[in-house]
């Protein structure tokens, strides 16, 4: 978690909201870290999360990540919590809970669904107070400068 | 929908699954065309009507697609249906239904869920028989091959 707060940091720092993801294989190794890209890149998919998949997956030239971890600094939304499912990685720990944007523990539960055919493990709430303090700090130096 | 048909067949004659997408804007033209691209990218999150919304952002140097329409060939997935709350995009149009892996008539239906800030309109079905018959020949001319 602490690489994926970093990543957050970095991304605030480029003007993106301030969530940061790594993916680690099964012995802990960081396959991919991302942070936000949506502004940089014009691409409202570009989720910290989602890229970090993505690039994981790259590098090792396939599209599953079955003994992979996730580690995202915010609960992951209705379509990176999905992507988790297509990307069929192991465990997903998240940061801060997001109750109007979350997509796993809140809104339309994607993981929990009975369509859904693979379940990554779900941890959520780790260094919840840095993770949430970060999008807090960002959001309201947003207001302030608006 | 034609033109997301032949993006369709020209995605299984690339191996993959057959499913073509493209966006178009507020006056019709087309912004972007993509099939899946799963396989030849090792990207499980490569799907046509998701490759489409961000080359169509793209095209616009925007994230927001609000005057545009995504025309698929299979019904979006829970991850394709909330990119497309994410891209903003005004009606999604697709052509089969898929009861299994589908997100907006099915599962976890996130478009239709409270938590849904955005929905855009949905027509679902137009050219049905056509866009189910291409997947149902590739994935039997696939069990033929195994």
């Amino acid at each position: 978690m602490e690489t994926a707060l970093i990543a957050a940091c970095s991304a605030a720092a480029r003007g993106e909201v301030p969530v940061g993801a790594v993916v680690l294989d099964g012995n802990g190794v960081p396959l991919a870290i991302a942070g936000n890209e949506v502004e940089q890149t014009h691409d409202a998919s570009a989720h910290a999360e989602l890229l970090a998949m993505k690039r994981a997956a790259q590098a090792r030239g396939t599209t599953r990540l079955e003994d992979c971890t996730l580690v995202v600094t915010l609960e992951p939304c209705p379509m990176c919590a999905a992507a988790a499912v297509h990307f069929r990685v192991r465990l997903v720990v998240f940061g801060a809970y997001d109750p109007k944007g979350g997509g796993i523990t809140h809104g339309p539960r994607v993981i929990d669904h009975p369509a859904c055919m693979r379940r990554p493990e779900i941890i959520g709430g780790v260094r919840e107070t840095e993770a949430a303090g970060l999008l807090r700090s960002f959001f309201r130096a947003l207001r302030g400068a608006g």
